[in-house]
């Protein structure tokens, strides 16, 4: 029995599968997802590990695909959590989660796979294969348990220029493919798209002409993890004969390790240190910037709000976005955009030139030669939400597999095969959305959550109502203090209603007031009604009784 | 003298400008503006007109240019503001103008443009133009005041094949642009688009393609104002011998209006009552439904939620999106999207078929034809964010236009106009953000904003301290009561902390504590640190004293 159960990554984020025998357990990546609307503060979700902690099997060990936050930032949380097992992964996605970790003072080693020979850790043998993405160093793994075979199919495309020269290793994915593979988990964010991606290479002539067009300084920004794309963006810059500055945490942290894992090749005399910039003509630079999402804070957000330290915009710089905002970030970049227009910027993004970002996911194209190549019983798509999970099955479909064959799962709901190779949907663990904020994991609950939402909607009143714990009888002036509802000032005569409701509340009651619980449930009831009809408002309401 | 001075609109929404002369003053449009995310629980805001209120001179009239809401539905706020003047507009934007009033009970006379003498209101004189837009019946218009005249050019495309028939009318703009046009104010919204904006008619084909091939019912939703896409849908669904129902109030009210005005022709076999579709086959409905940007409470977000009465998705049925998510709704749009297709609906939005929507704003073929029409002397590109502004401004430089005589304006900042038309930048007038939330028109000040935030991301803690009022000593428990921070059941520890740190605040005070303002300071800021640094957490905190 293999079974394969998805902790997180059911919905593009969050990462994490568990690969579970009798007596063994294996995971695949650990990353973070990314709040929502409605989680206020959450700063990530981590994925929720309970099962694994309570299986009382073995843990032989984890597989890292890539160097991406939501397939690796998860560990400084989960590996305290969990018996020691070895870590795997390859060079640049080692020295990433090594950087990950480091922030969290965690030490933990992490092998490097043998891309040739394979490895084997417990039960499970597992081959890596080479595939590109948006971050280097990227792998496809087969997973054999018991002569049972799974391809898993996280992030890439199949970008046959690309510009480490690594191109995907479809050679060996067909020979483990004519091996029989029973399952193949597959990338499948951009199933919506026609034809297959576009090659990172394919940016560099609009790189040249935009950098060398350029009047003043310019400013690249995009994904901090895209050592590529920095990668072209700094040798060209560097030909044009301009300095190159690195600015943003994220990205001289990434460009560090890249560099030294020999991934980035920073041409040691273009390169200047961030505080030298001023001895260089503006039409002498170019920087490197974090912020292409917009993040509050980030280098190029306090530059467009012209209040970094180093970098001011002068109106012949040129801003190049080489990113897409990522769904939900819209406003963010627009108003970064705007706000660098306003300060004289040139700002180049994709509304006006879009031959400047690619993304790293499969297209239809490639979607469907992986599935050529690997030739599965079963197809799972994954890393997509819903409406792509459905686009990939309509794509396994026109390529002749049966529509029940395809596997659209939820975090947490497992499939199992048995010992042919057979699979079939299986049971499902229950999963908690585990939250972090601030210092904190895990302490965020939904009731915190659920007011939270509605004092940021609809304002908070707290209604301070002063009992004789005697006679129960009122035994001073009420208080009302409003928090977003309405200005205490001008509002006499609405509070002036809110304090006689709440006596009319409480001589409703038997006296003495002593049920406190009751009273204050008459007292929320009761100022609801009247707030929301005065004002058509809900504030979250909150009685408190001082006993005196 | 004229000055144009924008009092809404240099920002795409909340669109108002006023014409202004020594002594007369007339007013175009009077549009809402829709809230960030900063602006917690506020419902929408509307143009501040202090400046007209207290300029002392006679507003001789309003005219409004077409019938969406970021250009109409300020009326029921503003017109109590303003004395009596009279309103011109088209037929169908007058009837959805008096649709907008009705719901705040308020019936003003709306008077049609004569498109063909024009009209005179004061000073002023104004020729309307008919331009095609993603409403029907959009006008521009030329508005001359003592020889200078000023084409006033809102939202439009040059639509040639559009779906009334009513084409732009492209030799009156040239024949009043021979008479000398001083300024042009031109929509830019889509400045950055190369080419010309695709006509209405161009869906047609795909439309009738995904209603024909659907097996179930066929759900179609888009802006409920776009009049034209429903009488498409409806004509195509109607042909293909499918009932035809509406959903969703603005759907229902639009519809009706400009059926009733003309504007929509509703084929009377084919339309049956919401509450009879189950007496027809799926295969033989299709409903129009609201919804399209997945608005919270909408139709469309009921049905995607499996909560609609009279509406449950099927397997075979098919929902088309006929509308592209606006900036910062795409997240709500993919929810649903998501929502309907795990529901078993095949979904089809733009992701997968971009041929079921166009934009009803003018690209930059569109926006060169106007300027070459036109031939004004400066330009003032309106109804767009700063970088449209700024590609618009590259487009007139590029037809031949000196960058310093296209204005880029603020709301607020005003051009002037001599009497010889020549045109600079004037005075700007002071302009506040009115907020409406509920029923209370400006009320929430960024006070509440501000605290609104910081409740959202943060949390709150009321920290209650009973004080004598006589001896200035604490007279009993301290309480602390916490919303949105920690729960209080795990967080015992952290509440004896904060309690004592009340205490520590108070003693080191005069006594007896009589100074409660700077109590209240004191122990604020002190927790404020304190919370800080235990939970890295900001909350709101509120500390109370309860005189004894």
């Amino acid at each position: 029995m293999l079974r394969i159960i998805p902790l997180g990554g059911m919905s593009v984020t969050k990462n994490m599968f568990v690969y579970e025998t009798e007596s063994e357990l294996l995971l695949v990546d650990c990353g973070i997802g990314f709040p929502d609307e409605s989680m206020y503060g959450v700063d990530l979700l981590i994925p929720d590990v309970t099962y694994v902690q309570n299986s009382g099997k073995n843990i032989v060990g984890m597989l890292l695909t890539h160097g991406h936050d939501d397939h690796i930032a998860g560990l400084p949380y989960i590996l305290p959590k969990l018996p020691d097992f070895p870590i795997f992964a390859s060079r640049l996605t080692a020295g990433f989660a090594a950087e990950r970790m480091k922030e969290y003072a965690l030490n933990r080693k992490i092998n490097i796979f043998d891309d040739e020979r394979g490895i084997r850790l417990g039960g499970f043998e597992i081959e890596s294969i080479k595939v590109p993405h948006s971050v280097p160093d990227d792998r496809h793994f087969v997973i054999r348990s018991r002569g049972t075979n799974v391809y898993h199919g996280a992030d890439f495309k199949f970008d046959f220029t690309p510009l480490d020269g690594v191109r995907p290793d479809v050679q060996k994915i067909a020979r483990l493919g004519a091996r029989g593979i029973s399952v193949l988990l597959s990338d499948c964010l951009r199933s919506e798209k026609s034809g297959f991606s576009q090659s990172e290479s394919s940016l560099g002539e609009s790189f040249e002409k935009e950098i060398r067009s350029a009047k003043g300084k310019v400013i690249v920004t995009t994904m901090s993890s895209n050592v590529h794309r920095i990668q072209q963006a700094i040798t060209i810059a560097a030909s044009a004969q301009r300095r190159i500055a690195l600015f943003g945490r994220s990205v001289e942290v990434n460009a560090q390790v890249a560099q030294e894992l020999g991934f980035l090749k920073l041409p040691s005399q273009a390169m200047i240190n961030k505080k030298k910039i001023k001895n260089f003509p503006d039409n002498k630079l170019c920087l490197i910037v974090a912020g292409s999402q917009g993040q509050e804070g980030s280098a190029l957000v306090r530059i467009a709000q012209d209040e970094h330290k180093e970098i001011q915009i002068k109106p012949d710089d040129k801003v190049i976005f080489s990113a897409d905002p990522i769904p939900g970030n819209e406003r963010a970049v627009y108003e970064t955009i705007d706000a660098l227009a306003h300060l004289g910027a040139e700002v180049i993004y994709h509304d006006i030139n879009d031959e400047l970002h690619v993304s790293g996911h499969a297209s239809s194209g490639d979607l469907m030669l992986l599935m050529e190549l690997v030739k599965p019983k079963y197809l799972v798509p994954i890393g997509g939400t819903y409406r792509h999970m459905v686009q990939y099955r309509k794509l396994a479909v026109q390529m002749g597999y049966r529509q029940e064959n395809v596997f659209l799962l939820e975090d947490g709901q497992s499939i199992e095969l048995d010992a042919g190779g057979q699979a079939r949907i299986g049971s499902s663990i229950p999963l908690k959305n585990i939250l972090v904020d601030g210092l904190g994991i895990g302490d965020v609950g939904k009731i915190v959550l659920r007011d939270r939402q509605v004092m940021a909607e609809e304002g908070m009143l707290v209604v301070i109502v002063p009992i004789d714990e005697q006679n129960g009888q009122i035994a001073g002036e009420v208080e009302i203090i409003s928090r977003g509802v309405v200005f205490m000032k001008e509002s006499q005569a609405l509070i002036d209603k809110m304090k006689k409701e709440v006596l009319i509340s409480l001589k409703g009651m038997k006296t003495p007031v002593k049920e406190w619980r009751t009273a204050k449930e008459r007292i929320k009831t009761n100022l609801e009604k009247l707030v929301n009809k005065e004002l058509e408002r809900f504030p979250l309401i909150i009685p408190i009784i001082i006993r005196m």
